[in-house]
């Protein structure tokens, strides 16, 4: 998109083109909401993006989002310490957060494996989960690496390193989404569900 | 999305989920990004913000965004001041900017008529075009809103106020979007092509 606008209005179309997921027409959208909104507003949007990277941190413990030493999972003293949700990135944590289902500690690698992007054990957090194994009386780890090739050969790598260790190391299920629709399951997510599936009892 | 971030996060995720076409999964995700991002990228993001609010205001003479008295269109003396292109927003201008067709200067409605958000004829830019029409020495003016209901309703109230003054008065073309195929073109448009069809010379 060439340089039509004058200075301020085509440097904030290119600041938000650079966004992930921001192409050219968005960006201008964008822009041109920025130029009508509320003063205060704009200005609260701007003090959040310098606030974040003054202030947000990773948590010394977990790796999870922080602003102080400890993120506020690791801080809470009603947390079960006895089981540790092992976890790719931040935004996972508020995943699980969101289904109210878990109450221990998490420990979030920074990624998964994946060999074509440079990406191998030595770059994730591994070596801190492992210093927590030592220090806490952790009991069982959960491994919530995402269901994808990198996931999978994350979570391969990490049951083979874990299970020597003598804790109880588990991994979350695999299956037909709830609300999904049997007839549009893929083969591999099907198959799981077979392989998973539970006998129930009367 | 609940509250599950330390503070900063938060603030700034729900900062980005007020833009328009931006949900809570994309402004977390951008977010993140902003977090791991070049310090540098994220500064000069909020300062385009602040600059933006600060520097860009509308032309005097046509509407148009502006970080002077008059835009960088009206300033430019090589335009044609004979011909007045009449669009409802800045993005139309730059949009028309794009096809390097016109050569003459713009007036910006400001919108366009539209009962139902109580937006009539006074609240665009309708008294300011008819200021320029005493002033200047304008032969033609061409009504580019868009081709739906309310910008439709706007080229018919501009058509029936304007030719009474002896001012050519012209209307972008409707009909087949070049690229187009014709067995997907909905009933109006291709009513319209049929109606605005030319005859061909050898």
């Amino acid at each position: 998109m060439s340089m039509l606008y004058d200075g301020a209005i085509q440097d904030l179309i290119e600041e938000f083109n650079k966004l992930p997921g921001v192409g050219p027409k968005s960006a201008q959208r964008l822009a041109f909401h920025v130029l009508q909104a509320d003063p205060d507003d704009v200005s609260a949007l701007a003090q959040a993006l310098v606030e974040v990277k003054r202030r947000v941190r990773y948590c010394e413990t977990c790796g999870n989002v922080a602003e102080r030493e400890l993120c506020a999972i690791c801080e809470d003293a009603r947390r079960d310490g006895s089981i540790i949700c092992i976890v790719e990135e931040p935004k996972d944590v508020m995943a699980i957060e969101r289904t109210r289902e878990f109450r221990g500690l998490y420990h979030v690698l920074g990624g998964a494996i994946d060999p074509m992007r440079g990406i191998g054990p030595d770059q994730l957090r591994i070596r801190e989960l492992l210093g927590r194994l030592q220090s806490d009386q952790i009991e069982e780890l959960v491994i919530a690496t995402n269901p994808n090739v990198e996931g999978e050969a994350t979570a391969t790598y990490l049951t083979r390193l874990l299970l020597p260790l003598g804790v109880t190391v588990s991994r979350l299920a695999s299956g037909l989404p709830v609300g999904g629709d049997l007839e549009y399951a893929d083969e591999v997510t099907l198959g799981r569900a077979f392989e998973g599936r539970r006998v129930l009892t009367a």
